[in-house]
């Protein structure tokens, strides 16, 4: 293990290697796991001893609580109340419900968050609303920032968002964007953790800077929410997208969100108008009018299976402070790098997740010549990671359900396996 | 039970009502049901028999298979497998193959449907496609047809399409389409089966006018897939979009599908082109190049939970030839209002569903001045139908489900109901 992360601060072991004793660290994730206030959400979700999950990044574990309330949803909700239950079961609202789940977790207030759609759509919800929004303020105001390194599929929208609203993409690095604001600027699309190295990038400073020239922001919060807090009213941002089925363990490929700040919800003007966004849908009126509030970002009918199975795994969150998630996170991270420090060989990785605290979201990233070949061979092991092109190991820290074991398990097996 | 459809050609009880004897529609009914060749279909439901449910055109009964699994798609897939489920447990390609298992029941080949997303941001990519496509063909083309009865979210979306490809939208019976179509048409969108009226519109007639006009279609199969034949590829549609929870079954919400003609698919311009849609999607590249085939249509990560429950809702269709669904639709409409002509008072309801069986969906739709009460009070006898405002009662023919002896116990408690 190399620079810059085993100097940081938070790292004994140093550039040693594996000169440190290793069951010194199987000892102290014991103490640590002891001392975890949060380790009982771990037996809230299904996972296996075999396994260390650090995928969570990716697809996040099953709730426990998930496939009764499913098989309810379907056999007597679908299959014996049937077109009832769109009233007497909810249905019908439980976007905007579910919406209410997930506001507390980013910082919302109620009313501001609707589920639906794929982050992707929501995305471009966004960022044509955020573009007319700006035009509306200034009519000179026509570029799109991106951050260069976004997740994929943000770039792509926001360039076919651009494309429709005649308006230009920029993509730059995240730290230069505070710059870069000015009198064109219409929004910048930023993703507030970096999906490969685990980044975390500055809200409050970007929105506030945003704000000082007059443009808008729209944070990405897929590698955030539920991992650390986000203060999305406190840094009074204009819209965000995240979606689900990481950190807040919705399921495979469960429905995005919107939030559209409260005091900008009346000029929300949506490029995906459709019927379930109505002032009133069963009108079934030939002309548009928007509803008030967040049910404006709604589009289509909800997809209301994967938006129930969501409300349930949101349920862990009761009771939990997403501050002491943030403080088990870092403490996380923390002690895996440490441990890689001390398993893995001086040079074998490196990561490229920040050392300092302050600009890391919940994951570490290491590059590694050999990355998919390593991400394999852990898989074997048990420890369950991911490889992104070319040369990427990523390991996420989910604090509801990952122990300090895991952390220090992962690191072994990993010093292990690169040899 | 008054014109115009008590007077169609099928309609033996004629004008004098409630003077036919019941019981000899009982007793056809059940001859009828001895003789239905998709009786045995019914078996593959949740149902029970103190409720004739005539809702299946909005929300679809649930199929019997779909609780095991999706209990499955849960339980080990999500819960044990997690990550390794989406190549493992072939849920990164289930939208294409899902697609696949739609095609035959909408006359496609293999390779032309995507699953994922709502009808509304399926209708959004084919109009502005279309748009798009139709300009590359000649610039003037700049306007969007939109029949005025359609379902209200495409007329919204329509119009949200139109204004940003700077293109207009005109608003026509759907019958007037092809005497419309000229020099400046880029596409027509066209409901298939009008929601309210059960009306079927002339899909081969348009289709073959647009065409000839250099125009484009899209065709909103939501009230005709699964009830009636739609032959998209004989047809030579251009595009096609529709939901699956209506006679398809796939359970509330579930994700629609979008259709793009084989040989038009290098020319789709998506505008929505999310990651998914990416010829390489896992190289994360900063630069969208669009892949090849249905996986185009493609935005975000699928909705795994919902497109799974619809796969397996989809296998109730393994041998089931749609010409014999068709047949069974109109033998069951046509006896309904027979039945209703015998049971219910002379011009207490009027039908707006047309007699003609070539102008008609697989729903009746009857038009009666308290219809909201009647419909409450149907619901209190175990009749399920529902109410479009602001007076329409509607009766939708599910033929995999949907018995004679329904139709006749329907049509025999609106005669109480109404008086």
């Amino acid at each position: 293990m190399s620079e810059p992360t085993a100097h940081g601060p938070t790292d004994p072991a140093g550039p040693t290697g594996s000169a440190q004793p290793p069951v010194d660290l199987a000892d102290e994730a014991a103490k640590l796991d002891a001392g975890d206030e949060l380790a009982a959400k771990r037996d809230e979700f299904v996972l296996d001893d075999a396994t260390v999950y650090l995928d969570g990044n990716s697809l996040g574990a099953l709730p426990r609580a998930v496939p009764a309330r499913l098989a309810d949803v379907v056999a007597r909700e679908w299959g014996e109340l049937r077109i009832r239950s769109w009233s007497e079961s909810g249905w019908w609202t439980a976007p905007e419900r579910v919406g209410d789940r997930i506001a507390p977790l980013v910082g919302a207030a109620p009313g501001q968050l609707v589920v639906g759609d794929s982050t992707s759509v929501n995305v471009f919800k966004a960022v044509v609303a955020a573009v007319r929004m700006a035009r509306e303020d200034a009519p000179g105001r026509h570029e799109v920032l991106v951050d260069e390194a976004t997740f994929p599929t943000d770039g792509y929208i926001a360039e076919s968002a651009a494309r429709l609203t005649g308006a230009t993409v920029r993509a730059l690095p995240a730290a230069e964007m505070p710059a870069a604001f000015g009198p064109y600027t219409a929004v910048a699309l930023v993703n507030h953790v970096d999906y490969r190295t685990g980044q975390l990038n500055d809200l409050p400073g970007t929105t506030a800077y945003a704000h000082h020239a007059g443009a808008r922001v729209v944070w990405d919060l897929c590698h955030s929410a539920g991992a650390l807090p986000v203060g999305l009213d406190a840094e009074q941002v204009d819209f965000a997208v995240g979606c689900t089925y990481k950190y807040l363990n919705g399921g495979p490929g469960s429905p995005a969100y919107l939030y559209v700040r409260q005091q900008l919800q009346d000029r929300f003007d949506s490029p995906l108008p459709g019927w379930n966004s109505h002032a009133d849908p069963f009108a079934m009126a030939p002309g548009y009018v928007p509803a008030d509030g967040a049910v404006r970002g709604r589009v289509g009918t909800p997809d209301i299976l994967s938006l129930l199975a969501l409300e349930e795994a949101l349920t862990v969150w009761d009771g939990v402070d997403i501050a002491a998630v943030r403080a088990k996170s870092l403490a996380l991270t923390d002690f895996f790098l440490r441990c890689v420090g001390a398993y893995v060989r001086g040079g074998r990785v490196r990561s490229v997740t920040p050392a300092a605290q302050r600009l890391r979201g919940s994951q570490i990233s290491l590059r590694c010549s050999d990355a998919e070949t390593v991400t394999a061979a852990l898989i074997e092991r048990g420890v369950i990671g991911d490889f992104r092109r070319p040369d990427v190991l990523r390991f996420g820290f989910t604090p509801l359900y990952t122990s300090f074991g895991d952390a220090e398990r992962a690191a072994r097996a990993l010093g292990e396996v690169v040899g």
